[in-house]
C-alpha cells in the first residue's frame, strides 16, 4: 500500500477549540498525525512518500473560487483588522443562499462557517493545501493502477462543503480525490465514510452528481455533530438522486448495529457499479473516543478494513477524524491491515 | 415621562462572550442598568416604576412557541448534559428553513441563535422575561394615555427574531411592545431603531407585516454586526412592503450625516400615519463605544430625542445597546430629555 504524508500539516497547530462553553485545546492536534505514522512505520504497511504537488485546479473542482481566496486570505484579513485571538467564527447567516457576503473579515468568517469549533489560524491554509495534496497522491497512484492507497491528512476534510469551513475541515480531501479519480478514468466513485461524524461536507459536494455515490455511518444527527445533516431520507437530488446514502446509528452502538450498516452501504456501492472507492477514514467510531458516543473496539476496525477490502475495488483511504490519541494508530493501521487481509 | 426598571436585570450576569477570537467578559453587563438608573433619578426625568406582569402571552405574539420553549428549557438541558461552561451556540444549519431541529441541547442552542457572541446562562430566560415585562409596562402605559414612557430593559432585544437570540438578545422587548400596542388600541404602529446595529431581529418580526413600519439607523452590514441583514434594499414583503427602512451608514458616520438619515426615518414615519412610536434606543452610535464605528457626541444624543420628540406621536423608548459604560447614563438621559424639551 501506497502511503502518502506531509510534514506541512504541523502548520496547523491551533490553541484553542469552542467546545461546550469554553475555549479548550483542540481535540485535532498535530500528534495525531505523527502518531499513525509511526505506528504505520512500526506495521511495515507500505513506502511512506511526500506528496507530489497538484495545485489549486482538483480542489477547484469541488470548492468555489471565492471560497478558497477567503482560505487564502482569511488570517492575513483577520491580523490585519486588529485582532489577536484566533479566528472564531462568531455571527452567521440563518439562511445562506439569500445572504449577501460581508467585507469585514469577522462577517466573513461566518459567512463561509458551519461551526465556531474550527478557530482560524496561521498556517491552517498551508496545513490544509497539503492534506489535499497528499489526498491527490493517493488518488493518483489509483488512476496509475494502483489497489491501494493511504492518505495520511491532516486536517481533515469531510466537513468541508463547497463554501463552508468546520468540524476541523477546510478542504473536503476525500472529494477532491474523488473529483480526480472521476477526472482521471474512473466512470463512476463512491465516497464510504466510516468517520463517527456526518460527512456533511462530501455530501453537500456531490449531492447532485450521479458519477459520484457518497454513502455515510454516523452518529444520528439529532444528537450528534454536525446536528444539521446526515438523516437517512437525504438520497440526493437531480441526477444524484439515489447517490446519497445515510445511515445515522444511535448513541452506543457497537459492531454489530455497526456492521448491519456497513454491509449495506458496501452491497449499494457494489451496485452502483464504482470503479474505485474512497474511503473517509476516521477512527471515532472507537468506543474510547471523547467526542463521539459509538462502541467498538479496536479489532472491529479491521473486520471494517476487511469487509471493506472483500469489494475488490481500488481503494484510497483518505484520514479523517479519531480523537482517542492514545490509540489512534492502532484503530488506523488495523483499518488498513484487515484491508490488506482481505 | 414613565420609566420602567426590575432589579431582576442582574440576573442576567454571563462571565463569558466570545469576541474576535477570544472569550472575554461580556460588554452587555448589568452595570449598564444600574448606572442608567442612577443617572435617571439625578436628572428627576420621571417616577420609576417596577414593571406590572403581563405573562407570556404577549411574547408569544411576535415569537414561536417551540422558540420560547427552548428559551425556558435551555440551561436546565445544557446543565442536564453535564456542561460546565456558559451555553455558547458552536454549530449551526447553514439553510435554516430546510433544517430540522436537533434534540441535544448543542444542536439546539445552534438552531436557535444567530450568533456566538451570546452566552446562554443561568438566569439568563428569567432576565430576558423581566425585560419584556418592562417593555409591556410602558407599553401599558402608552395605551392608557401617556404621552412617552421608558422601558429600561435589560437584557436587550433588537437582535431577537421570532426563533432566534443573539447579540445580547433573547426577547424582543421592543417589538412585543410594538405588537401590543397594536393589539391595544393603535391602528398603525412605528418602531425606531436608533442602535448602532441593525435591528435585524425587529425587522425579521414586522418584515411581511403592513400595521408596523420599522426604520433602523444602524452601520453598514459590510463593515457592522449582525452583518447579515440591514440593506437599504430590504423594504419588507408581501403586506409589508414599504414598511421597512434600513438607513446603513459608514464607519466614522457623525451627527450630519446620521441627522440626514434621521430627518428621512422621522418623515416615513410621519407619512405612516403611526399612531404610536416605539424606540429602540441604543447608545452605541457613540463615539467613545468599544464595539461601534459612528461619532455622535453625548449632546447629540440630545438633539436625537429633540427630533423624535418633534413628531409629537405617544412614545415608548426601549433600552437597546451601548458599551461605552461611563457615558452610558448621560446618553440616554440626554435622549430623554431632549425628548422631552422638543
Ligand atoms: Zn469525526
Ligand atoms: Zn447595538
Amino acid at each position: 500500500m501506497h502511503i502518502f504524508y506531509s510534514e506541512r500539516h504541523i502548520r496547523r497547530d491551533a490553541k484553542t477549540e469552542l467546545s461546550n462553553g469554553r475555549l479548550v485545546a483542540p481535540y485535532e492536534c498535530p500528534a495525531r498525525a505523527t502518531l499513525i505514522l509511526d505506528r504505520l512505520r512500526q506495521a511495515r504497511l507500505g513506502e511512506i512518500f511526500a506528496p507530489r504537488e497538484f495545485g489549486l485546479a482538483p480542489a477547484l473542482r469541488v470548492h468555489d473560487a471565492d471560497y478558497v481566496a477567503f482560505l487564502e486570505s482569511a488570517w492575513r484579513e483577520w491580523t490585519a483588522a486588529g485582532h489577536e485571538g484566533e479566528a472564531i467564527p462568531m455571527v452567521w447567516p440563518t439562511n445562506r443562499d439569500r445572504a449577501r457576503r460581508p467585507e469585514a473579515i469577522g462577517g466573513k468568517l461566518g459567512y463561509y462557517a458551519l461551526a465556531a469549533d474550527t478557530s482560524f489560524t496561521e498556517g491552517s491554509w498551508e496545513a490544509a493545501q497539503a492534506a489535499a495534496q497528499v489526498a491527490l497522491s493517493g488518488a493518483d497512484a489509483l488512476a496509475q493502477g494502483g489497489r491501494a492507497a493511504f492518505a495520511l491528512c491532516r486536517p481533515p476534510g469531510h466537513h468541508a462543503a463547497r463554501d463552508l469551513f468546520g468540524g476541523y475541515c477546510f478542504l473536503n480531501n476525500a472529494a477532491i480525490a474523488a473529483r480526480f479519480l472521476r477526472d482521471h478514468g474512473a466512470a463512476r466513485c463512491a465516497v464510504l465514510d466510516v468517520d463517527f461524524h456526518h460527512g456533511n461536507g462530501t455530501q453537500d459536494i456531490f449531492y447532485h452528481s450521479g458519477d459520484v455515490l457518497f454513502a455515510s455511518l454516523h452518529g444520528d444527527p439529532r444528537q450528534a455533530f454536525p446536528y444539521f445533516s446526515g438523516y437517512a431520507d437525504e438520497t440526493g437530488a437531480g441526477a444524484g438522486e439515489g447517490a446519497n446514502a445515510n445511515y445515522p446509528l444511535p448513541r452506543g452502538a457497537g459492531w454489530t448495529d455497526y456492521e448491519a450498516a456497513l454491509s449495506d452501504a458496501l452491497k449499494r456501492i457494489a451496485d452502483f457499479g464504482a470503479d474505485a472507492l474512497v474511503v473517509s477514514l476516521g477512527v471515532d467510531a472507537f468506543a474510547g473516543d471523547p467526542i463521539s458516543f459509538f462502541t467498538l473496539g479496536s479489532a472491529d476496525f479491521t473486520r471494517m478494513g476487511e469487509r471493506i477490502g472483500a469489494l475488490r475495488l481500488p481503494t484510497l483511504f483518505v484520514l479523517e477524524g479519531g480523537y482517542a490519541v492514545a490509540e489512534i494508530g492502532i484503530n488506523v493501521v488495523n483499518a488498513l491491515t484487515g484491508f490488506q487481509q482481505a
